[in-house]
């Protein structure tokens, strides 16, 4: 059954690209709003989900998004044929995963494709990550997912070979470590082409901390030129169209507030496969407050993604580190910019962060055959002690457009600061991840770039009555002064004694 | 934190209710879209979805559709407050059905609540539906839900009790009984609050069946007082509200092509616990094209549904019926009609369509005791000999303001009709409920009421070369035509001997 209709545009893009027709019209064509219908115009065609309205939409009108329109040239008062469509094979085998069965790579693949063709409606999408979420995926599975994720979109075809990659699990404030990995390995010559995130429910993503120093956003050719010239950089990730189904699944498991594990691994190993990266070390941070719990945990998490990087031709190794705590003692963009930069200027600043970075780093030299076993994290502490990972990382800077010149004291910081001091003597027993995010959040972090918290302690360290704890930076000072006041709430720094004034517990009121 | 925006309205609804912000604004906020943010004005606020756009909001707006800002009255310009809200609980319940336990009676009153009052986004709805489809639910959960569905919307409160409803599983095509069975057992003195769906897929729904007599839609309030006047009616149960949650289920069903056998078993008790049914009378059709495919089958739904009318105080009876063929010669609103009212009037139609309407009007009557233990079927058929039906059902005609003197004469059916004869010569083996659907919606039923096909033979019976089979009708030439076209491709009659003929068959190309 066929019918001609007169296009209307509207001026608002909601969600997906769909069609709207009067519920009337529908009736009469058999079709249920999230039904796709075919839309004949010229000789042209296109295949769409169908939404339905009242009043909005009349009798024999077709409204239409402007994405749409734009994209097929349509104006209003066009006149289209619409016609039912079928379903697209892919909702078969997502009601296949639902049914408890194992999905071949094809399968994905169809899966995948009409996720990012905008074939499959959020209902469908959500159904998939359901099945996976209650039913679970094989190793095999999540491989075919990964690939199939990471094929779907841009990938990476650098010249200099193996290339190399980092990764962290994150949950733990202070992460600056990328800024130090990635020009310490590069300046032993190693190829590192590292895609970032911006922080969502973070206090700052990595994408934002090296946004204080360069812009980040590149699509996959300039990128690809950029680490031609300095074997690295350190980009947005989202900036590139990497494994974009990914997005469209981050989006859908948000609001579940689920994060399958078979889901998440394929979702990490996408992107390391749409970068070419032949060598992966995974940071997994393990802490009461990381997605990483209990050594049990991790050991699972590093068997999942050694057997998965085995599947997709990627030598995987994990790193199980410390995420009961901050890294370093800089929280938020230009705070953590500075931090980073200071020490790669060989300032003294903060020894875990340089255990952790060097670590990590030493992992990648090793692996490259750079560094002879159980001599990597030694030669990334003589690479950023002579100085040479402070020049790659100006070159880093530049290539991306930021000034090479630039020094841990030219990066600006929050105009307004406000100290905070202990109530109380005793010794550091705890820093709460959660709560340290919380503040500098509330601070303005990571739109504002200056807003962050600056610790003066460290965990396990004996601190005197009244002693500097913390500052906090912004520049609202409205904001500031919110902070302030939430800080006193949370508490994010505990001392031993103090348990009795846990009550009520921030991880309790914690949305 | 908190945020001052302007409101901007929209001109269109898209789905269910949400606000806009810019998605620079989301960030800052920490807030993803499908988060809940409160909205606060005058001394007034409201929970909503949060939605993000790129560029259709600018940074500072807030786009709210008109559907929110009618309700609280607001306009373009108005300034209101937002604040990230919480989750509501029920997403928690939800990711506890994820997690395969079983929910308790007010976990499940917090999810339809949360999903009637536009708590719930679909991805959210979609992720229980998908949770009861792959872990099932006890008999004891399927009570909860379909108590909770119904307690959610509208419910009757009927003077005259008990109360007696009936429903069918459908799949159907022609089962007009519900116009035979609520005035012979209402003229018994039974009450039947009996509302009807339209039809979705199939060629008509009972309701649309029934507006060609007279109007069906009324609300709740009206249906009781219909009730008291004539005990009975036949309605849409659309317009009543009743049940709301359930057709929010539905329309995520759809999509995916799933219906889980809970769910389903919920939709249905929820609609009866609503209309305070105390007696319900369940038609199981069994065939191949139908939801009930075997014995084994149809035993398990009639014990899941007795089991589930105990726990809701309703007692059930089940009545597995042949469901392999259309019931009745006639297939569409105003062919159904017309031989449903000659039926009432006492002219010989068809013996499948009064067998099928006196036994299950019977078992109504037994359970009332109007009748006594076996006896009902004849004291059904005696009900419509007597014309006390007839007379019965133009009380139910008047009452719902149609012309209580309408006879089966008056009824106007497709101006354009085309005999189809048959090719060859055998005994008719089967006619599909699909194909004649399909034939009767090509035809243009549901909406123009004078579409559909007239047989003019029956299953079993022995046809010539050259022998009227049927006669398809239409108020459009064209689509006459089209339907024409179709069931010659279909053929939905088939003849012993034809075996060969049957590739390719139509159940498999059928969509």
């Amino acid at each position: 059954m066929e019918k001609e209709l007169k296009v209307r545009i509207f001026d608002i893009e909601v969600g997906r690209c769909e069609v709207t027709l009067n519920e009337e019209d529908a009736r009469e064509l058999g079709i249920h709003p999230k039904d796709r219908v075919t839309i004949f115009f010229d000789s042209r065609s296109a295949t769409v989900v169908l939404n339905t309205a009242k009043t909005v939409v009349s009798g024999g009108e077709i409204g239409i998004c402007t994405d749409l329109a734009e994209e097929y040239d349509l104006k209003s008062g066009d006149k289209v044929q619409i016609t039912p469509a079928e379903r697209p094979k892919s909702i078969e085998y997502i009601r296949k995963k639902m049914d408890g069965l194992a999905l071949n790579e094809s399968e994905f693949e169809a899966i995948v494709n009409d996720v990012v063709n905008n074939n499959l409606s959020e209902v469908e999408i959500t159904a998939f990550i359901s099945a996976i979420y209650i039913n679970q995926m094989t190793v095999e599975e999540t491989a075919y997912l990964a690939k199939k994720t990471a094929e779907c979109g841009e990938t990476l075809d650098l010249k200099r070979k193996p290339v190399f990659d980092k990764h962290s699990l994150g949950g733990v404030p202070g992460n600056k470590i990328t800024l130090l990995v990635v020009p310490i390995v590069a300046a032993a010559g190693l190829t590192i082409p590292k895609t970032s995130s911006r922080a969502i429910t973070s206090a700052c993503g990595t994408a934002d901390i090296m946004e204080v120093l360069a812009p980040v956003t590149f699509d996959a050719r300039e990128i690809e030129a950029m680490v031609n010239k300095t074997n690295a950089v350190i980009v947005w990730g989202g900036g590139a169209n990497l494994a974009p189904a990914d997005d469209i699944f981050i989006r859908i498991e948000h609001p579940l507030a689920i994060d399958p594990h078979y889901l998440a691994l394929a979702s990490v190993m996408a992107k390391k496969y749409a970068v070419g990266a032949e060598f992966v070390v995974i940071d997994l941070p393990m802490g009461p407050e990381t997605k990483v719990k209990d050594m049990k945990e991790a050991k699972k998490y590093a068997r999942d993604f050694i057997e998965l990087g085995e599947k997709l031709g990627i030598d995987v190794e994990c790193a199980v580190t410390y995420g009961d705590k901050p890294i370093g003692r800089a929280v938020g963009p230009a705070l953590e910019a500075r931090e980073a930069l200071a020490t790669l200027e060989g300032e003294h600043t903060s020894t875990s962060l340089v255990e952790k970075a060097t670590e990590l780093a030493g992992i990648l030299l090793e692996a490259d055959g750079a560094a002879r076993k159980g001599k990597g994290k030694e030669m990334a502490l003589e690479i950023l002690k002579s100085g040479a990972a402070l020049k790659k990382m100006k070159e880093i800077i530049e290539v991306q457009g930021g000034d090479p010149n630039v020094t841990s004291k030219d990066i600006k910081v929050g105009n307004y600061q406000e100290k905070i001091f202990s109530d109380d003597e005793g010794y550091v027993t705890n820093i709460s991840n959660r709560a340290v995010v919380r503040v500098a959040r509330r601070a303005g972090a990571p739109k504002d770039q200056g807003a962050g918290i600056l610790f003066n302690i460290r965990k396990g360290e004996k601190v005197e009555k009244g002693a500097l704890l913390y500052e906090i930076y912004s520049n609202s000072e409205y904001k500031l002064e919110q902070a302030v006041k939430l800080t006193k709430q949370l508490k994010p720094v505990r001392l031993e004694g103090m348990l009795l004034e846990r009550i009520p517990d921030y991880t309790v009121i914690e949305k």
